[in-house]
């Protein structure tokens, strides 16, 4: 279907429908209506765009995170806050604190209150969301992991060969023993696929990961990673080596080996996740892999105003954000 | 006027009153009209009750803060949604970016939102947000300053005093030459009572602030700091002592410091404010004000919480929230 069948259809000028669609001139009810049925009816446009004629934009977007103590997550909404402001939107942000009812709950109540659209960053992902999220009337982009057979877009970062990255790195310094401290697996972003990541390197190198050497903690905070490390120093034959799944915890597993007396990195070596502002504040400065929270919530943003405007592409597109390794003390010198 | 009076002049029981005040059960609407015309005529409660009576609350708080990449803004944050958590409230939060257009937008938004109260973290504080304040006609609770002449709660800091301790405590080091990296003195809370500590301070040791010595910049970032420590090192004369508005700039003055290769705290003697995560991250340790963004948080919605019951104290109460000096490396050793 056309513009040019949707106008034929209404009775009136390409140029007409146009300027109903994005609303460059006031026309009248009478035949917005007609323009709007027409729409409807040839199904020309993808259906964020008949809805938004319809409704009045309200000019708000709705934003769910999981937590606001994070640097990732403040970056996320700052990314958000920008493209929002360039729109001359309002974000409502919002907080689950990881609990998937919360997170339910404030989907249906953004919906309630009018959002032009959501942005989703889930802390965990199952059916019971997906049915939400299918549920809802308005358009969403999630952000870092989407739930299985779902239709939307979504912006991520290549964790699983990241993390892979840095593992590799740390082979290449000559590290033969080396364990990780990961989060949690229902995190399938920062979780899961980094822990994978992980194991793909190792595996590559016709290794497996040694149980002894991996701590799973339950969350992503400092403490974790001081509880993980404490964990791993247990073993009877150390690692040489400790990839973390983010920053904060490679500052709290570097913290745990300070007060031991072990030393960063000619004891251990110690690599992180996410470059954040910690990883330069810390002697040694921390070996971690950058990527931007930032253009995650910028490109998020990005793809909810090209919904809005009818010029969604695939709706289940995958939009990635690059990343790239950044070595420095903390993983310096051979093994 | 008592809760006798309005129950007379509705012509029912006391206990009538309390459960349509209280909502504790389902009363028909002509009596729920009656009632809540004798609480106007009687002028029993405050506005907010006789307001929640007869809009049907949302559950939803609206919390406005100037940014969100900042440590203090998130325990405020994770403070109030702890205390709204705890009432089956949900938080909307907006970020205002020190902006005070976007800020008075949010507050009308909200209200237009139906929010049940705001809490507000403002920017700047001047006679076009006490209008706009004025003009609300939910309730509200103002963090960290509050507009001259404006009638609200508000929860604070003794941000002066606490700056006055923190440089006393430098005097007491027998530092005799302290300069001071301080923020803009239009915030009033975190630039100007901190600022004024400071020359508090100077000034019972029979001293004043010597220009040179105090750089005052526009924002609290990390960078702020290695700026203004820059700044005050091109002094003929440098200060042995600095004491920063803020950890986060504490952590870029001594990033500053050794870049150039001067001993924290042999040569400078470094303090913050705020005791962020960051200030035991960094070596050496910093010294800096404790005290607890969560707690100002939770004080802020508990007053709130009370004020839709119907039980606000004074309306313009000042309610403080504790600090503390926590001495750590970067002060340590006499001058």
């Amino acid at each position: 279907m056309t513009i040019r069948e949707v106008a034929k259809r209404a009775g009136v000028s390409i140029a007409t429908v146009s300027r109903v669609l994005n609303r460059s001139k006031p026309v009248s009810e009478e035949l917005k209506r007609r323009i709007e049925q027409a729409v409807r009816e040839t199904g020309y446009l993808p259906n964020a765009v008949a809805r938004s004629m319809i409704q009045k934009r309200t000019g708000l977007i709705g934003v769910i995170i999981p937590e606001i103590a994070n640097p990732y997550f403040s970056g996320l909404v700052e990314g958000i806050e920008s493209v929002a402001h360039q729109h001359q939107s309002h974000i409502m942000l919002a907080v689950s604190r990881k609990d998937p009812r919360r997170e339910m709950d404030l989907l249906r109540i953004f919906q309630a209150r009018q959002m032009d659209g959501i942005i989703l960053a889930a802390a965990r992902v199952g059916g019971e969301l997906r049915r939400v999220l299918q549920s809802l009337t308005i358009p969403y982009v999630l952000i870092g992991q989407r739930p299985a057979g779902l239709r939307a877009p979504c912006v991520k970062v290549d964790n699983r060969r990241a993390a892979c990255e840095v593992t590799t790195h740390l082979i290449g310094k000559g590290h033969r023993r080396i364990g990780m401290i990961s989060g949690p697996m229902w995190d399938l972003a920062s979780g899961k696929e980094r822990y994978e990541g992980y194991r793909d390197a190792l595996g590559e190198a016709g290794w497996t990961p040694r149980p002894e050497w991996v701590a799973a903690e339950e969350s992503f905070r400092l403490q974790d990673g001081v509880k993980g490390m404490e964990r791993i120093l247990r073993a009877k034959e150390r690692p040489t080596a400790v990839f973390c799944a983010c920053d904060r915890m490679a500052v709290g597993a570097i913290q745990a080996l300070e007060s031991r007396g072990i030393r960063v990195p000619d004891q251990i070596a110690v690599a992180g996740f996410d470059d954040e502002e910690a990883a330069t504040m810390i002697r040694p400065r921390l070996t971690t892999v950058r990527h931007s929270p930032f253009e995650m919530g910028w490109k998020a943003t990005e793809r909810l105003m090209a919904t809005l405007r009818g010029e969604g592409s695939s709706p289940d597109e995958v939009i990635r954000v690059g990343h790239g390794l950044v070595v420095r003390d903390s993983t310096s010198g051979g093994k």
